[in-house]
């Protein structure tokens, strides 16, 4: 009689994490095993290795940005791909260990993406408190357990795992910030379309020219495929060389998308298939008059008739 | 033993016009039947009836511009495409009845398109003579013949023809002037690639929204296709709504501009294939980077691992 | 006592043309002299030469599209511009001796352009008339009443000046039929704008590099700046070598409009300022976000104070 | 008589940080004070005061990219302008306590930048210490000091100032590596064009409607302005929104800059310049034909006369 043993799922630890809050949130995590890693390369490191099935990766914040570190990894190496996206709310807290007040706080230790989002708080609630940077922010949680900081910023969900208490809440400037993780995995078959996918790429220039990075627009403009994000990096080669991380709208299944991305296959360098999901936000792509499946497929059927000398 | 019939090939008479002397040059010329008919509607009429195998017209002078009587009745009623192209010299003569001297000329017929081209020698040589249009210059010929007119401008070898004599040569103010002629037949199968060929449609604008023919030909220059030539011509169904004759280098069965063309099938309005022919200069079509044959059979060979979910 | 003379305005006669009705249907029509001439050029030519002071042209038919004449020769030659444009419905009677029946007509004579646009309503009610070609309508007129042919096509107000009755009414294929004429001068002061202008200019490329037509149109979306009519025309110089004829929404004093014909200027060849005035059907032109006089000027305005070094 | 006050110069403190080292390669650094802060926003925030007349930050690493602090504080707040620009080769060593051998070190720390500069190098040599962040080179140089962590990356030139030796050297992974640090003070006077100057800004898009970045690139574009650089970051309002930080070839007293720029004012959102200054690199933009000043003032020449009602 055989067990199974339940998928592992890689995150960026440690416990308490908003990524570790993200895995939880996935259908299937009451049946995963959750293992926590202590940098992005290591996490998506453990996936290429085989160690995980899959990984639980922050790929972007609606106030700091990139999370460059998930680019630049997907960007290079064994190729994996994206299979799912979810937009988390994030809220911030500050932690301390029970007893403390905030006149106590010297001291507030989070990831440096949370120090710009309760900059302005800060500033007002404990203008005389230095900040300082730990590599996440239940590791600054955990920092504050261990009397290194008197304070964290971080999930009010990461109090009790570090035996602290939660001083105020919510701590961060913008109401509204959200989160956007990513489910990684090696590849594998694509997921279906369900009528309202993403797809992610990376793509370099090929000689640098002036106008390329119009030309790679173009190339999803003139088949109708509208970008819901770009993003440039540096290719670490030379000041003033990048490549771009793009997500469009659609799935690769879509002849619209195959159309754009061979148009960039041909033109462009190092074109990296990132995954085709579905969005988060559930919204459907606006598609373009000529631009569906079936205005492709009977420009299709109207070429070959065309080139087998029918009257077209 | 059955006897061939030799093909009977239409072009724009009577006997002498350039028209018939670009039929002429062809290389199947010897072995066909060459059927004068009074204009170019009635000439692609007899390849559409079935009475002629195909029809030589003029297309274009490098001098007058589109011989739009061509292009509208290619854009329009039952499709005919064309196999070849042929460009001519053009070198006009001044053509009179036996006797007659330069001082004698009141009246010069022929057809519009000649005028313009010898205008300036005829307001030097004959400041007082009335110009007088005919519907070929041939025509103008045997009315020149007939005591209608004193002169006709027409090819030299139209003279004997008719019973005239050559009053003077050359009498255009270009040197150097052309004419594109092409062979028209019913559709059938395609001529297959030489290398160096030209293909031609007509299409129309969708809605006429503004930007629309940028977008036109922003299909052809996203697939890396250059134009040889656009021209606009009135729909007929209201002032300022037109249609676009376009000749492209390459051929149908080229990848770039099968999909340039699937894209204008798409997102334009009444495509119409005129065909794909050798282009009559010889010249190779420029290809540029990423938009060979191997390019694209590449890229479609990238998207098919991509879709089934190898790393790509 | 000084008495003023009548001022000359120049038109394609003889008598009888629809250039000259259109001439009559200008507001000034009464206090000016009107002056046939035999062909488009020698109607330019003699505003040029200072003997009338305007001249009434064809420049578009909404069945035969660009009146080339009048477009080749506003491209070359002294400067003339285009102040007004005016658009008339065409409409043709069958005009004959009086005494003729339909069955007695063998001959029908009249301009090129009348031609195509009577084909079809030849075909069925003369299929065995003879088409002729003349120099204008009223000439054809002018040849029927001399007895060289049977009948003229011509807008029916030709008939009485050449001695003619109306055999048939209306004669043409396509209901709705316009031409769209323009009164042409010297260069002189521009017409303030009237809120919906026109602008008409030529331009070539510069070294018709691939794209190059497509750059000319892109001067002028980038500013907002619609095109209402694109013709190509042959330079003369080589096949397959075009120059464009290009009307666009706006009046040179526009800000955008401005703007666009500087970066022709400045990117193509041969750049000729034709004229802005009024539009004949008194469309306002759609002004694009960005694109309006306020818009431009508050630009300029930031520009000088980013310039000066203060800040913006 | 009167003691002229040094500039006072805020830079990334503490003492010890490449952005220290930059600010003493500038040309000036003999004459001011140098002033440390802690983070970005302090010493940008301390010219905004007036405390200091410039500071001096990182812009971007030809190996991590762009420094978003320094981006996201430039494009809000009170504005700013960048005067100048500097790339400065980027080489880590390992710096620890004297006695200090590489088998004692269990802990390194660095700012998060160096980490995946460095992260090869660690893996090899030192695969089982612990990565922590500091917020700045220095300071986890001074936590070495402290005795709170092993080892510190950092520049060479940070140890003695630490009382630390080298321990190993250079330890990045990617030779050639580069910073470039601008300095930034308050509007001013813009620096005079010097021939090879770049120009900043950043811009966000009006509607967010599809094709809008494209629109962005094209104002550039359509007057031959190269652009070196682009970078998106999220307005901070919603999930999906972003704004361009834009390097373009040229200075805002060209004419092609100023009509881009002039472009983008009018057509995307929150425009915001932020300096003309000398490239670093001393390369000269390229001028497309049709580009340059000469020709600018040559096309706007022509419009005047053209305006006026002169022949053009």
């Amino acid at each position: 009689m055989s067990v199974q043993q339940p998928a592992r799922y890689a995150y960026l630890g440690p416990e308490g994490t908003f990524t570790e809050a993200a895995l939880l949130a996935l259908p299937e995590a009451a049946s995963v095993e959750a293992v926590p890693y202590p940098t992005v390369p290591t996490a998506l490191g453990s996936v290429r290795r085989g160690e995980c099935a899959a990984a639980v990766v922050a790929m972007e914040s609606s106030v700091e940005g990139a999370v460059t570190a998930t680019i630049d990894e997907l960007a290079t190496g064994e190729p994996l791909v994206i299979i799912r996206e979810l937009v988390l709310p994030v809220s911030f807290a500050l932690l301390a260990r029970p007893g403390t007040v905030l006149d106590d706080v010297k001291t507030v230790a989070s990831h440096p993406v949370a120090e710009p989002q309760c900059r302005r708080w800060l500033g007002e609630h404990l203008p005389d408190a230095r900040w300082e940077a730990a590599t996440s922010n239940a590791h600054a949680a955990r920092q504050v357990q261990d009397g290194i900081y008197d304070a964290a910023l971080a999930g009010s969900f990461t109090a009790t795992r570090y035996g602290l208490v939660v001083l105020a809440e919510p701590v961060h400037d913008v109401a509204g910030a959200q989160t956007r993780f990513v489910v990684v995995t090696r590849p594998g078959p694509v997921p279906p379309p369900s009528g309202m996918d993403k797809t992610s790429i990376t793509v370099g220039l090929r000689d640098n020219h002036p106008g390329e990075l119009m030309e790679i627009l173009e190339q999803f403009a003139t088949r109708g495929v509208n970008l819901s994000r770009i993003e440039s990096r540096p290719t670490g080669k030379a000041m003033g060389r990048y490549f771009f991380f793009i997500d469009c709208e659609g799935h690769i299944a879509d002849a619209r998308v195959g159309e754009a991305l061979m148009g960039l296959r041909r033109t462009s360098a190092h074109l990296r298939f990132l995954g085709s999901y579905p969005r988060a936000d559930g919204q459907s792509p606006t598609v373009r008059l000529g631009t569906s499946e079936q205005e492709f497929a009977a420009a299709r059927d109207w070429l070959e008739a065309a080139r087998a000398g029918g009257s077209a």
